[in-house]
């Protein structure tokens, strides 16, 4: 004799930027009284997402860490990255939509916000419609480092336009002299173009770049100041628009 | 004989696209404890901020309600506009200053992001330095928005850029042009003008206008479907990125 189950319903949970006092009410409350927590992390690494909930999880929990299988190694543009990444997403998906399935509701912690630029968007496309799942927005990491420095970003009518430093140089520049305000995320091994893109479009003397924002590391340095400075992959460069005020 | 006063904080406290739910932990607390609550609204409104906060004050909490001189009245390109709105936010400051002076906390409720397009920044720009102030970072009303349409609105390397409605036409249709996701914002009465770009940039099909997102009254609508609609000075405009997805 079967008893009934009700599908559980899989929760793509925004975390914000780092500091877990800015977690949303909603967010914090699905964390703290989850079961089932499963986040991505590269191998034998904590996660950025798992180590900003470190002092949220029931010890009950059960966690469902997900290993990325490339990162780095292969190029973004080999059809074999994405052939990789691809069946690894299909795995997640599988193994969340059977816990979902026994009657298990799971929380995906994200970082950031879920829908913006976010690994877990590539689980929602492929489970939306099949599985019940709800996307908790949260404060952006450039929200974050943008606050970070102390001076509003945008004003009046201000164009503000969000760029990856994976993007061809030309584009970049493009870009750049297009907008008024600035967001440039993905920096890491993409740091020198970057920089050299800011430089043809003028705007380097007024871009700052944020590492760890809201975190307890977090740094805000003029970009022309931290010359030699490596930087994380989820450092973020601001350029702050001038738009009219009263 | 003086007793010591300690100089208060003023905060600079975002709330979000509109559900309280959507609080930061952090806002929240602080919105929960203040004894002296500040906000911007139109004269004869409640005000969208102080709304969103509505069962969360302290009944003993004391409310400033800064009401704008003009809002519509004025076209914003006449300069009696900046010189008005100047001097109330003048007005604003000095009485936020005065309380901080005589040794109490203010917070200062923020629609949205405090630091993206939010009338806290003229207070902001006014005080820093002089008073002991902070800001809260929040989920943007976009993030409400593009989360409320239940597809992911960036991916891989597309670029975003946000557009005011208040930009002119030529403008908004050459930004819309070199962008892939797009967010169009402060529409009210300018939605014929961004109809018109979103037509001639060839990006109107693709376009959806959310209405009150994360509210009771939330609605999404393709804006090809919602031809006759006249919206509110808060609705988004959102258009999808199509980028690298494996």
């Amino acid at each position: 004799m079967n008893r009934q189950v009700t599908t559980g319903t899989i929760y793509g949970v925004g975390l914000g930027p780092g500091d877990p006092d800015l977690i949303s009410v909603r967010a914090d409350r699905l964390v703290r009284t989850a079961r089932h927590v499963a986040y991505f992390r590269k191998a034998g690494r904590p996660g950025q997402a798992r180590r900003i909930v470190n002092d949220m999880l029931s010890p009950d929990a059960v966690e469902i860490p997900m290993e990325y299988p490339v990162t780095t190694e292969i190029p973004l543009h080999d059809p074999a990255y994405n052939a990789c990444l691809s069946t690894f997403y299909v795995d997640c998906t599988t193994r969340l939509q059977s816990l979902a399935e026994a009657g298990e509701d799971v929380v995906v912690l994200c970082e950031g916000d879920p829908f913006f630029y976010g690994s877990f968007m590539h689980l929602y496309t492929r489970l939306n419609g099949k599985t019940p799942i709800q996307v908790v927005p949260a404060i952006t990491g450039m929200s974050g480092a943008w606050t970070a420095t102390g001076v509003p970003v945008t004003w009046g009518d201000d164009v503000m336009t969000v760029l990856m430093g994976t993007l061809p140089k030309d584009d970049l520049i493009r870009h750049m002299q297009a907008a008024d305000a600035l967001v440039i995320m993905k920096i890491g091994r993409n740091i020198d173009k970057v920089r050299d893109a800011l430089h043809d479009s003028g705007r380097y003397n007024d871009a700052w770049l944020i590492e760890y924002a809201t975190m307890p590391n977090q740094t805000v340095t003029p970009l022309a100041g931290a010359e030699s400075k490596v930087t994380p992959y989820f450092s973020i460069i601001v350029v702050h628009g001038q738009g009219r005020r009263p």
